[in-house]
């Protein structure tokens, strides 16, 4: 771990159209002005912390070494504590809703963790509503400065986490049974299910899938690119991070089959329909 | 002030949609490579030079030593200035439309201001209409590089700038009259109302306020964070800023109550509705 | 050419709302911390090759020298390829779609160009829908780190490239007729119609236009800024990338007149309608 880091990925809820983002960068910055921030992104559905941690453990792995801040914070100003956690080989600092805790896992598991209870390491505020600005960005600027991590605030046992929950796809038969997990900007569905287990089962690249949700059945196709689709073809493709897709070319399959994030889709290796 | 600035905080209308902001920082980063730049955030409405400038103003305190470059500019190829603003610890660069007034006056007043008139410091234009990139970003640039602020142009009189107008509350009887000077992402809406003076009339956490606006009555609490609002009811807290905020708890109250900025509101200590 | 560059600077359709843009700034800042990133934009229309094309070549002359890394890329996956091109002052690494080609013929044209095949210098990946992550990025940073564009795949012949097409005006009679290339966030909507040669044809500030499209008719009037319209008078001038603009003052020309990228527009110097 290196004595002072040099780059801050930042994740939050915050949206881009006010300030919250610009001023914890300026926070940061101004108390620790050798660091570098990567936005990972800032457009979370508000609240939603489901999201943010799928996000974050999506990108994770990717992230240069040093401090993750991430913030999807509804309980701001309650009792709901904000946490720092050593990793093997950085830090995550987050409000303790569960937010972190996927990533948290995937970095190897907590080391230590403090609440971040120290006031000489926050800023004064005249109200308690933007801990990222007061508590979290400030935290971050001074473990980028060396300060460790036990000046913060007090230790807290890591048991005590609140934990990130992520549901699990089950095998039924000859179907699959997921939950799409995230619906990116071009319309596309990851589902969390692995395309080993359809492999396992003999499904190979060109068969057809069938894809069940609500009162809903479609008939797709497995592909390898979002181009093998013929027009209005569905199709089903293994993304970037290693899970079965639903996708339409060039056009939202989201939109044009109506599927949201937390949808139950079954994918069926036998149709039915 | 620093012989050569480290950094520009930048806010504008532009959004992100286009390259506006991208150009103005390659060309800022092409004329002064060893700067950094915060972006404050580029979305403020189009053409909206009070929430623009008010914008600035809650971010200015939290901002690195250096300069502010703002832009908001509906006047931009007319005959309105570009000024660049000399203050106790920095600069600040943009049209002369009132935007930088509320902040120049929170950072102790200006001590030189010019006219950005001397095209050795601009870049050549086919056309007038993009000052951000010809003429205030390389000012910002100039002034980061040790370029002295009289060479970018005219000295002005610092009394004739336009200044900037914020609406002040008033207390009628048992009511706080005040404006909502802006909805922020998650639709909470923060009034011109200082705590203060509510708390020295008596009024405690916990205590009922109401709210009026148009021909709305709303029954609220004054609470401590969002998170202490019973599902659907109304709440007033003191925001990050110290000022009296409407919100809903993880909804927005702005689409709820239906509420804008510049909505004129009531906040009555004594029930009446 | 420097050894080692300094600057990326990044267009894409990645949109902000999910986590590509910040992860490919985390991936090459990963592999080369002394890279700074310039983002152009990322809200290109999703798959809109030719407005991503449009975009950086009006940005491209105001890039601080090194590297343009640009993603538009519906042939995802599939054998399009990925390709980097160096011109005098630098690269530019994107699919080979059209999306480079008006940027690389302003900057003089390919010296050497390769197809991005050396696996070396890219990213394992579970699934190949994110070539800008696992591919270009990589390329960018490798590239910026000193490494020789020939060693990032094989060679390939600058006459092979995907072309850029972008529409050329026409001038019949007193007509001008050309086309939209870009409505932006203002509204405001370019043509492609140059402001010399209405000038030619003794057309002077001040003098009236027609403007025609699909079966409307404007009178419009040529000024040198938007706030020299009259409130609701359509206008013509000159942009800041020095082509002819349709726009209302403080208001959305494409809006109001339902205009749109790539309608065929005529400015007619003689009135007709």
């Amino acid at each position: 771990m290196p004595e002072r880091a040099r780059f801050v990925s930042f994740l939050s809820d915050y949206g881009r159209s006010d300030e919250f983002v610009g001023v914890c960068h300026a926070v940061m910055l101004d108390l620790a002005p050798h660091l570098r921030i990567v936005d990972i992104t800032h457009d979370v559905a508000p609240f939603d912390i489901r999201a943010g941690g799928l996000t974050l453990v999506r990108s994770v792995q990717y992230l240069p070494e040093g401090i993750v801040l991430a913030i999807v914070d509804p309980g701001v100003a309650t009792d709901r504590r904000c946490i720092a956690v050593e990793v093997e080989h950085g830090w995550l600092i987050g409000p303790d809703n569960g937010l972190l805790a996927p990533s948290v896992a995937m970095l190897g598991g907590p080391r230590r963790v403090v609440a971040l209870t120290n006031t000489d390491y926050q800023l004064p505020a005249p109200g308690a509503t933007f801990a990222g600005r007061d508590v979290m960005a400030p935290a971050a600027a001074h473990l980028a400065n060396g300060v460790g991590i036990e000046e913060l605030g007090d230790l807290v046992d890591p048991a005590s986490l609140v934990p990130g929950l992520l549901p699990l796809p089950r095998e039924e038969g000859d179907d699959f049974v997921g939950e799409l997990l995230w619906i990116d900007r071009f319309g596309n569905c990851q589902t969390n299910i692995d395309p080993d287990a359809l492999a396992a089962r003999g499904v190979r690249r060109g068969d057809a899938i069938e894809v069940r949700y609500g009162n809903e059945t479609r008939r797709a196709r497995w592909v390898d690119a979002f181009a093998d689709a013929k027009p209005s073809e569905v199709v089903v493709l293994v993304d970037s991070y290693g899970l079965l897709t639903i996708a339409l070319d060039q056009r939202s399959a989201a939109q044009e089959l109506k599927l949201r994030t937390g949808t139950v889709v079954t994918l069926g290796i036998e149709p039915r329909g």
